[in-house]
């Protein structure tokens, strides 16, 4: 029996109607009122926890600032690369006076994870020796010997002209996208971009139309710049998602206030679905049942550039608010954060720095799913990657040791205990699958249709509804026909 | 100042015609004999070093077997998965009676690496752990938790069919290419090859034309299979330079036996030339320097596959004996050995296979070139990889931090001089080089035509003499026109 779910729009009200596709069992029919104003809005560290006294126990003064009992920063330190206000002015000056190098978006976002320090204990763009030591071997030796992860180069790419203004100058000052003033690299190394070893040796495939290499390497320039970052600002976007930006510093102190004995991470670009839902509750079940006692979930949706049929992250952000609001997820054990990196679709190679950069943000466990940052295969009808593959890579990546990798639990629909549950593949035919894969596929077809997500519980198929519809967008001079999402108001039904 | 060598051959003398291009300042002629039987045939342990007294010292009984005094074979005891003498009969009865896979040249190259512990601690063909590790962390994690390196995936493939005549079978018999009993793989792991993937990792690049992927890739079945090796016989090729091929274990042996403190590995598959011979005594002379008293030459040819236009290796092995023979190289302090490995022209990912299967030999010091196991670009004009990342990652390798890594020192004549010495990039014109690789273009030329091998030395140009002419051969279903050399006798003065 397979089960399909039909949601028709009607203005701003829709009809939600759930049938299955042979047999009939149960048909539901519902208004649901669309929603205008984005709850996205909220604040993530306070608004919803100001019940909860023990979070504030730590915030006293005199406590230290960033404690980090739970998992060390990779290096020991948490890198912090924003020059102290008062020497600001100086160091604008300095970046003013000196060689420029223009930077794009994705390098922007690269920008932006150095400085605050998720790529712990890098200190700025890869100097060849790191890049070499990342691209082959997914870690970095640091000067005491001991080795840290780091999968994925990254790396500033230049072309010939700006090499050549660079000339001799040790150190360069960096442009942001609007022609703004960001920051300085400095004590620099210039080297080769081999394109072709680097796409290779990162994703495991040459094919053409990975979307990183499309976006960011292809049109980039045939040099790398390496060097010691400094920026003058935190990178802000002003698209109103800026507060959701945590830094692991403000990540690690709002896990110390809240007194948290465990923090679990749960990287994703995609809507949280039913499935992950049910996980991350029984995952804190899972840590209480080991003995902690406050186990904390982050739930860090990824912030930098996504292909172009991803779903955008404002609609994201704000299904994730839903997902609190509607109390699918505590809000008092949950935090919401944005985390700035740009997605690689690189498979096994990718989930390291997911992981990585989330010990950096104090996380000491790390839920991984099943083909975590993989895709289709861009040119083949198979995926990129076996889909088992990012969790084993993950349990055995050099530098990752110290963190504890929960493996995913397939979840879905159970159409006989009619309820979410993890998935029993000896009787498979009883549950349904709703992935965001689907959804998308559902929204790419064009039909104005509206997806249900799915909330764990007794017989509720309820929460938040998006609706997406075919609409022509621009990306990288492709003309791509592409789901427009909305989110609704929650309706709250039994089927 | 370009220098061209010219030699002219007549029957069975030829003419040696030196002369520069474009300001001629000298010509000598000479005639040549050449020499018709092979010189290789010399035991490469004892007959040239019956001489020397120490070197029988610790060939006592009563001594230990293998002493890993230098260096420890990774993971602490050298592999030896040759069953018994007593076990060998039952052996074969027990593989007969099993599931069949058949070997390739190639893959039984590789059953002889394995089952000679050249890639301690592996103790067969890698299951998919072993696979995922070697191919994204070039190293794996010992159960101690220690590092090892394993920078190439060391796996058997197999087909669909053959698949599926293993069915649920725990182990298989494994057949020569010729059809006879080698040995058994037990505890079988049967797993995906994604032969893209597997490429585009372990070479950075998948263009078409890359040797070893055309002859063991690319035609080979879409599975691997892992499992425990065990041979009935030790490899043997029959091909009149077996005796060349000492196990780590005998190597070990024979390094306890001549009494050294430091042995120093030197990785090549072409003929020795003046360059190399300057580095290899020098490197002795350093090692000297630093306080070794008695510092051993490995001169390790790889004896698996090459491409087609590399010197056959029985051609090679007559010019490294020549080589010692003329003293170039000292007798009593070299020991000339094949490394039974294939070649993957793997460049940075290749070389540290290259140095961690010397550890396994017992060497410490190993001797790096300039653009180790790199080749031309298939399909650009430009080297598949930069020509010091060879150099760079293998000194950053995970797991050969116990190895010393001696940089190469680019050597060639200085006409000023008028001896071999190390390049002076200062006076640049002054140096001339004569490379394998420029050795094999004037080959692949087709016109017949010699080329001199210059031995260090105070203006002596010298040494074995390889007439390469224009030869039709077959390979890989394609017809190429190859090189033939053949060895002469060696010519002795001045130019």
């Amino acid at each position: 029996m397979s089960l399909t779910i039909k949601l028709h729009v009607t203005t701003s009200y829709l009809n939600l109607n759930l049938n299955t596709s042979k047999n009939t069992t149960k048909v539901a029919n519902f208004k649901v009122k669309l929603r205008t104003k984005p709850i996205y809005h909220c604040d993530p560290l306070h608004s919803v926890v100001s019940n909860n006294s023990a979070m504030h126990a730590s915030a006293q003064p005199g406590q230290p600032a960033i404690r980090s009992s739970l998992i060390d920063p990779d290096g020991g330190a948490l890198v912090d690369l924003v020059v102290p206000e008062g020497k600001k002015a100086s160091k604008a000056l300095e970046a003013e006076s000196l060689p420029k190098v223009n930077l794009t978006k994705v390098d922007l976002e690269w920008v932006h994870v150095i400085s605050e320090g998720w790529a712990s204990p890098l200190r700025g763009f890869m100097r060849e020796d790191q890049y070499l030591q990342s691209l082959h071997f997914n870690s970095l030796r640091t000067q005491d010997g001991s080795v840290v992860n780091m999968s994925l180069p990254i790396v500033l790419a230049i072309d010939d002209e700006t090499k050549e203004r660079i000339g001799s100058s040790p150190n360069v000052g960096l442009l942001g996208p609007n022609g703004d003033l960001i920051g300085i690299l400095s004590s620099i190394e210039i080297y080769k971009h081999n394109k072709e070893e680097r796409i290779a040796r990162t994703w495991g495939s040459t094919a053409p139309g990975l979307p990183y290499v499309e976006e960011a390497i292809t049109p980039a320039g045939n040099w790398l710049i390496g060097g010691d970052l400094e920026v003058l600002e935190h990178i802000k976007y002003n698209d109103g998602l800026d507060h959701y930006r945590l830094s692991p510093q403000q990540l690690r102190k709002e896990f110390d206030r809240r007194q948290a004995d465990a923090v679990f991470a749960f990287q994703l670009r995609n809507p949280v679905h039913n499935g992950h839902a049910l996980l991350m509750n029984d995952t804190r079940r899972r840590l209480l049942e080991m003995g902690y006692k406050n186990p904390i979930l982050l739930l860090h949706p990824l912030g930098g550039f996504t292909k172009p049929d991803d779903v955008p992250l404002d609609v994201r952000m704000e299904q994730h608010s839903k997902v609190l609001e509607d109390g699918v997820l505590d809000p008092e054990t949950t935090i919401v954060g944005i985390f700035p990196s740009p997605m690689h679709y690189a498979g096994p190679t990718e989930v390291q720095w997911h992981a990585k950069a989330r010990i950096n943000a104090g996380a000491n466990f790390y839920i991984v799913g099943r083909d975590p940052a993989g895709m289709g295969h861009p040119t083949e009808k198979r995926d990129l990657y076996d889909p088992d593959h990012g969790k084993k890579v993950l349990s055995m990546a050099p530098g990752l040791e110290k963190l504890n990798i929960l493996p995913f639990r397939v979840a879905a629909y159970d159409n006989v205990e009619k309820k979410m549950a993890f998935f029993d593949p000896s009787r498979a035919k009883d549950f349904l699958f709703i992935s965001g894969t689907k959804m998308r596929a559902f929204a790419k077809s064009g039909k104005t249709l509206l997806m249900v997500l799915c909330v764990p519980g007794d017989g509720r198929f309820s929460s938040t509804i998006m609706r997406a519809c075919k609409q022509k967008r621009h990306h990288s001079n492709k003309r791509f026909f592409l789901p427009r999402y909305q989110i609704n108001d929650k309706i709250n039904t039994r089927v």
